[in-house]
C-alpha cells in the first residue's frame, strides 16, 4: 500500500536528521533564542529580501493561523476567507476560540479577490456587526490553485486602501512558488501581504513553519502571544536547525520542485487517460475525476481520500504528492490507472 | 562555558535520534493515528498499569497545561495552584486567556496541601466568585521539592470529597519519581490523580508531553481541544517515536536518574562546603545560597539563573541538572566553587 | 415623523412605570433575589406549565443569546443557525467572542428545518472540525416567519437524537405566539425546545428578556455565567417587576395582539394597493416591495429601514409595529401610501 | 427590618420615575443614540470640563469594569489591582473570562500606590510573564477609603512613565467625591486617569454606570465592544434618561452628600460608644467592630453583613447607607446599639 493521501507522511529530509545528530550536544538556549534559530531567520530574511521583518518559527499551520490572527485583532475584529479556507473548515473553530467570527465567502477556485472584499467592506456597516479587519488567503489555496501576482497585488491594494491587514497561509507554499503556472518570488510576499509563512512541515521538516511579518505594527510583543498559545518550544533549537537546512542551498525549493515534478507527472498521465479534474491544481494536490469502479480498484495498492461524490458512478479523489514521493510509484500508480481503465 | 541553566540545553538522547532515522521513509497516519503512537500509549499504559485511561501526546508544558485546563472546566470554574506554580507565573497567562481564574495559594515550599484547598472552598461561597473546580499541582514543584504518598492521597481525598479535579503537571516527573526521597510509583499516580503528565522534553526528547487522563468524564472529545489549540502535530509520529524510546527498556527512568545523581553529586558537595539552600529540593534543581563574590567567579565558566537576593552580600542560584549533564563538568563546577571559597 | 423602525421606539406599558413607582421605596434584596422577581418566575412557570423549569431575568436579547449559548458549550461545540440568524450577522461576534463558531445554514424563508441539522451532522466528521452541539432557531425570525407545530416537533426530535441542544431565540415570541397562523403555545415550547427566552424588550417591558431553561443538565449553575457576563443586575428588582406586570392577567399577550393587529392592517392595505411582499411574515414585521418613489414620498412622513434593494426601481423595506403603535398613524400612513401610489 | 447591606436596596430617585414617565411615549432612537442620551453625555462633558473625551452609558459594574478592560488590552497583557479589588474577587472572574490576568496586589487600606505599580513592573520581565499594563484602582475602595490627589497624581504620573492605562471604578464615585475627607474633583479624573465611570446604581439610578474615555487611544471602536458584550440596550433612552436627571441641577452630588451624611451619623454615635472600625472609611461604607452579643440584637431588626471574624467575640459588620437611607432609620439602629451596648 502506498499512500498519496497527504505531504506529511514520511519523516524529514536526511539533511535534517543530520543536522539534528550533529548538533545533538552542544548546548543552546531554550525558546528559540539559540544560534541555529537565529541563523534560519537571518538566512529567511536574505531570501525574502528584507532585513526589517521579524520571523517566528512555530510547530504547525494551526497553531500559526491562530496565534497570528489572534496577536493581529481586537476583539471586535473579524477575518474575512474563502468558504473552502482551511481555518474555516479544518481547524476545529480555533479561530472563532479566541474570540473571532470568520466571514465566509462562496467562491469557485479556492481563490479570494478583492471584489470579494468589497463586498464584505459594503456590508458591513456598523458596530451591530463585526469589523471586517483582516483577509486570510492560503496559498496554494485549499484546492491547490495559485495566487497570480496581478491577482494578489489587486488584494495587496483593496487592503491597503482600507487599513485591513492581509495574512497569507503558506502551509504548502513551497510548492505554490515552484509551480509552473507560478508568477510570484518569495520577495513579493514580503512587499504585497501583511504577514505570511512558509510551511516546513508539508515540504520536508519534521514540523515547522516560519511566520513572517512584514507590517511593523504586528510585530510588537509577538512571542508574548507564541508563549500564551503554547508554541515557545523549550528546544527551539528544533525548528531552527530545520529551517536552516531547508534554506541553506535552497533545499526547500528543491523539495516542492520535487513534489511538483511528481504531481505533474500524475496531472499528465491522468489526462491523457481520459479524465478530467475537478479544478485545474497546478500545484501538489490533484483532484481528478475517477469512475468508482477505478477507484476501489486503485484503492487495493493506494491510499487517497475521496474529495466528494459527483455522480452515482463518479467521484473526485485527492492525490497529493511530496518531497518523498518515489518516482516508481507514482509510475505504478499510473500503470494501474491504465490497466483498470 | 558550561550550562546549568535548565535541562533542555541539549537534543535528545541518542536512541531518539536513532529511531527518528530509521523510521524516517515509512509512511505513517498523520495526527497521532500511527502504529508508533500507538504502541507508545499501549507502552505506558502498561506502565502505569491501568487500560481504561487516554493518552495523549502534546508538545510541551504550557501547551498541556492549557489544553487539559480548559478542556476540564466550564466556564466559570477556576484552578487552585500555590503561588509558585508554573501556569501562574511563567506561561503569560496562558489558563486566564482561555477565561479561567487561577486563585493563588502562598506556601513556602512549593507545595499545596489539602488544608489549602478547603480555604479556598470556604472561601468561594456564592454565584459572585469564580467556582473553585480544579487542583494544579506540579511535581516536583517549581522549587524542586517533592510530593509524599500520603500527602497526595490526602489531597486526592480532599478533591474526590469535594468533587474537584485533581491535575498534576509532571513536566519534570522522571526526576520525582527517580528521587531518593520518593514515595510515590507512576502507578499510584494513575489512582490518585484525575489527570497527569509524563514530561518528555526536561528527560531526553526534542519535544513531548504524555497527558495521562483517568478519570473517565474528562476523556470525552479530548482531540477536538488539541486540534482547535494548535497541538496535533501533523506528523505525530515524532511524539510516539520518543515515548517509545523513552519507555522501551525503561530508559526515562535511567535519564532522571543520572539526572539526580549530577545533582546530588552538587548537592553533597555544596553541603560540604558549608554553603545553605534556600529549599530542601531532592529532584533535579537545587538553589544553593552562595556569597555574591563566589557567584561571580563562578558565571565566568558556568551559566545558571540567579534566583533571588537575599542580602547585599548573598544571593541564592539555580543549578539544573539533566540526563546530558556530564559527569566532568560537574565535578569541574565543585573545584572551581571550592576554589574560589 | 413617525417611526415603524422596530418595536423598542417608546418606553414601557404604563402599568409597568406605575408598579415601579409603587414599589419604589420598599427595600429588597439585590441580585435577582428579591420577592417580585421570584413572584414573576412563579407566575411564569404556571403560564409556561411546568415547575421543574429554572427562569432567569436578563437584560436584552443579545445578552441572553451569549450567556446563554456559552453557558451550555464546552470550547469546540458549535451552533447551528439560519444565514439570517440574529447572532449570526446581528450581534457583532459575540458567540464567536465566547469562542464558539456557528454554522451558518443557506435558507429563503428565515427557518431551519430538520434537514438542514441533518446534513449538518453529516458534514462534520471528526476532530479537525468543530462539533455541532446547539441548534439556534427564533420565533418568529429575523424575516417575521413563524414556525408551525409540526416543523418544531421534527427540529425537536432530531436534536434529541442526536444529542443536540434546542435553543429558541424568543426576542419578538409574544408576535409569534399571537400570530393567526400560530399552532404552538407556551407550554409546548417548555416541552420541545431545551431553552428559550421570552422578550420584553420589544413587548412593552424597559428591558427584560426571561430565560427559561427546561433541560435539567443546562441548568447547573447558571447565575455564575449571568453574573460572570455583567448581567445580574444590583436592582434585579427592575426585570422581576416588569415580567411581573406584563404576566399578571396576559398583558403581555394582549400586547402582542395589538402589534399583531397593527401589522394585519399594514398587510392588507399593502396588498390591496398591489404590492407584494419579500416574504409572507405573519407578525410584527412586515417587507413590502415598493417602488422607490414611493418610498422617497413616504419617508417624509414616516421613519423605516430599507431592507435591501431588489431592482433599479424597486426596494422591499421594513415596517415594524410594536404595543405602543398607534391606529391612527397606521390609517395615516396607508393614506399616504395610496395617495402616492 | 431595616436594611443596611447596601446601597441598592431601593428603586431611584422619584425625579428619575417621572422622567420615564413624561418622555415614555415619545418615539426614541434605540441603542443609545436618542436624544436623551446625547443631552446627558454632553451635561457630564460639561461637569468633567472637557469636550474631547467619549462618554457610553451602561448597564452595571461589572459589565463596565469587563468591557473597558478586555476593549483596551491586547490578549498578552495584565490588570494590575489592590487585592480587594472588586474585580478581583467579586465579579466571578469576569476579566479572566475575556482572557487577562489580574496581577493582586498585597495591601492594607484597599488602595494601591505607585510603589506597588513599580514592583509589579520589575518583575515581569519577558514574555514567559504576562504583560501588565492596566492599573485598576476604584475610589472609594472596596473597604471604603477614598484616594487623595496627590496620592492619584502619584500613580497618574507612574503609569504615564511606564505607558500603564489608569482605569478607575467608579461604582460609589459620588460617595468619594462628596466625602468630607475628599481633595479629588470631577474634572481632576478627567485629567489624571485615562478612564474611569460615575456609578449611578448606587447613588440613585434603577441602573446604569457612566464610562468616561479621557485617552484618544481607547476610544476606537469602543461601540462594538458594548454590542459585542451584550451592553447596548435596545431603550438605550432608559439610561440616558436617568444620568439626566442625575446630573441636571447636580442631583447626582446631593444624593451622595446624603449617603455620607447617614454614614456619618453612625460613625460618631459608633465611635462615641467606644467601638473601633476596622479601616478608617470616610464614604458611605462603615466597618465597625463589634462585641457579636451585640451584633446578635442588632440582627432582630437591621439587615446587614457580617464583614469578618476578629476573634472568638469580635466581628467586623459592614454598614452601608445610601441615597435613600433614611435619618429615623439611622437614629433607631444608634438607640438599639447603645440599649445593648
Amino acid at each position: 500500500m502506498y499512500s498519496f493521501k497527504n505531504d506529511y507522511t514520511e519523516g524529514a529530509h536526511p539533511n535534517i536528521l543530520n543536522a539534528l545528530i550533529e548538533s545533538n550536544f552542544e548546548q543552546a538556549e531554550g525558546y528559540g533564542e539559540d544560534g541555529y534559530t537565529q541563523k534560519a531567520v537571518e538566512l529567511l530574511k536574505q531570501r525574502i529580501g528584507r532585513n526589517d521583518i521579524d520571523i517566528h518559527l512555530l510547530s504547525g499551520g494551526t497553531q500559526t493561523n491562530l496565534i497570528a490572527i489572534s496577536a493581529f485583532l481586537r476583539p471586535h475584529e473579524a477575518v474575512i476567507s474563502a468558504n473552502t479556507g482551511h481555518i474555516l473548515v479544518h481547524e476545529t473553530g480555533s479561530v472563532e476560540a479566541t474570540g473571532h467570527k470568520i466571514i465566509s465567502i462562496e467562491e469557485s477556485d479556492g481563490k479570494l479577490n478583492y471584489l470579494h472584499i468589497k463586498a464584505v467592506l459594503e456590508a458591513h456597516t456598523d458596530e451591530h456587526m463585526v469589523k471586517p479587519k483582516l483577509v486570510y488567503i492560503s496559498n496554494p489555496t485549499e484546492i491547490g490553485t495559485i495566487y497570480q501576482r496581478e491577482e494578489l497585488e489587486q488584494i495587496s491594494r483593496c487592503c491597503k486602501e482600507n487599513n485591513l491587514i492581509l495574512f497569507m497561509d503558506g502551509a504548502r507554499l513551497g510548492s505554490a512558488l515552484c509551480s509552473e503556472e507560478n508568477s510570484l518570488e518569495l520577495s513579493d510576499l514580503g512587499k504585497l501581504v501583511d504577514a505570511f509563512y512558509i510551511g516546513g512541515t508539508k515540504n520536508g521538516a519534521l514540523l515547522g513553519e516560519a511566520l513572517v511579518i512584514c507590517c511593523d505594527s504586528l510585530k510588537t510583543d509577538f512571542r508574548f502571544h507564541m508563549k500564551q498559545k503554547g508554541a515557545l518550544l523549550a528546544k527551539g533549537r528544533l525548528l531552527g536547525i530545520q529551517f536552516l537546512e531547508l534554506f541553506r542551498d535552497d533545499l526547500y525549493f528543491d523539495l516542492a520542485r520535487h513534489a511538483n515534478k511528481m504531481a505533474g507527472l500524475l496531472r499528465d498521465e491522468i489526462s491523457k487517460a481520459g479524465f478530467r479534474f475537478l479544478v485545474n491544481s497546478p500545484s501538489n494536490q490533484l483532484f481528478p475525476i475517477l469512475p468508482n469502479r477505478l477507484i476501489t480498484e486503485l484503492q487495493k495498492n493506494y491510499a487517497f481520500y475521496i474529495w466528494s461524490e459527483l455522480d452515482s458512478d463518479h467521484s473526485a479523489v485527492r492525490l497529493v504528492t511530496s518531497w518523498a514521493t518515489k518516482e516508481e510509484a507514482v509510475l505504478a500508480f499510473i500503470e494501474e490507472m491504465k490497466m483498470y481503465n
